[in-house]
């Protein structure tokens, strides 16, 4: 088993949002090795049809188990939605998470919890994806759901704590502190960046911010305990995109939370 | 010449955004048969490589010249920036105008402007297209760009006018009025809809706007005045995309300015 414990874990996003993922699974489970794609050439997945995000999201999970992962996250709401099954199907034995699952399930076991918001794109939550999550480990609780299209182009931009960044918010929350929320989940991987200012803009202080990817990473974290399949010798960060965008490393080094070296291109076409 | 004269003008963009240039035809010319065609499925080309934006605006020619129109409009800026010859090789005979070019003789008929203000998205900045274009005319006329990147999705979540979209452009806006620029270029086909509000942002209320949508119109007219192939029985308006995204109706009725009827989706590929 030596040699599986050392095998890296797989994240991978359509673009670069997963490096919040990422960073988070680094501070997790700071000892193991990491290999992250994300589908820059192909961003954004929520414009496209079923069909179209599960071909891509098999070639990535190819990619991944040819790198001879021991675990997949999937660090993508899109995909979670939509390719959960088939991802799960592809990688056999290798265990799979997903964002909205873990981000759920954490949700869920709050104690007293009983209404949950939901942030995310139009796409994520026209999707239903995480009120149906929700719902399949209690069907008794009430959820409010709210697309926020801007805070991705905020995000991306650096815009996260100005007078832009704080007046979008109050735009897309203000009707939550009306609503009686006790947790807001942070359906995207673009909202960690706003972890910091979303309690500043909400009235309400008692709401509690779920972030998918410390959810996902958790989640990771006890799964890899259960299998005795923890690393205890790692610490590597490789990176692989499909294509290198117009200022790739300002941005995910933004995301990640430091510095990022070697990132590698591959054509998964 | 009865038959040219009555055939249909085609206008296209990577999505959405180039609705404003058929709106500012419709304007100018109300009396032309218009076939516009949209490439949502594979909305943004700003992120692709040169070649494969290439391929798709070859596509949509092909498309367009196979409707028997007798000119073509880019709307497209980066279309525009990088696969303009090709389209006009591909098009033979038929007369070829783009957002770029029309925008720019705009900008330097202007009298005695000395300083050009260009915003547009980061891929159109980064091409350097509208400086070289403007330099084609008068090599010695000062530019200064600014990307913009929030623009876009402020127009598509329809906030063109609010707190968000006024204190963003002031982030954008406000180096320019101390620049001294004459006239500023909307040099994004997204961008008209800001049309009103940017002159409330600016300091400097003598800054001249230059629309490229409704330069391309006037370029668009006076060719056809000159050919000889001015319509004066036509006035319909065909809509073709290549996916209907989420809130597709509500987004292209704010860009063209009303309603859209019997929109048919083609495949390209």
């Amino acid at each position: 088993m030596q040699n599986l414990k050392n095998a890296p874990i797989g994240i991978f996003d359509s673009g670069i949002g997963g490096l919040t993922v990422a960073k988070a699974v680094i501070e997790a489970l700071p000892n193991e090795d990491i290999i992250y794609f994300g589908d820059t050439a192909r961003v954004p997945y929520g414009i496209k049809s079923e069909e179209t995000i599960r071909t891509y999201a098999l070639q990535i999970t190819n990619f991944l188990l040819k790198k001879k992962v021991k675990m997949i996250l999937i660090a993508c709401n899109t995909v979670s939605a939509s390719a959960k099954e088939e991802i799960i199907r592809a990688a056999g034995d290798i265990p799979v998470l997903d964002v909205i699952s873990a981000g759920s399930r954490n949700a869920v076991s709050l104690p007293n919890h009983r209404h949950v918001g939901v942030i995310g794109t139009l796409a994520t939550v026209n999707s239903n994806a995480y009120p149906e999550a929700i719902h399949a480990f209690d069907p008794t609780i009430k959820i409010s759901q709210q697309a926020c299209p801007l805070l991705v182009p905020l995000a991306e931009e650096g815009w996260i704590d100005n007078e832009v960044a704080k007046q979008t918010l109050h735009y897309y929350l203000d009707e939550f502190d009306e609503s009686g929320i006790q947790s807001l989940i942070l359906g995207c991987t673009h909202y960690p960046l706003f972890k910091e200012v979303i309690p500043k803009v909400l009235k309400n202080g008692n709401i509690e911010i779920i972030d998918s990817a410390e959810s996902i990473a958790a989640s990771a974290k006890t799964k890899l305990e259960e299998l005795d399949l923890l690393n205890q010798t790692g610490g590597d960060f490789q990176c692989f995109v499909s294509d290198r965008p117009q200022r790739f490393h300002e941005l995910a080094e933004r995301f990640l939370g430091k510095s990022l070296n070697g990132v590698e291109v591959v054509n998964l076409d």
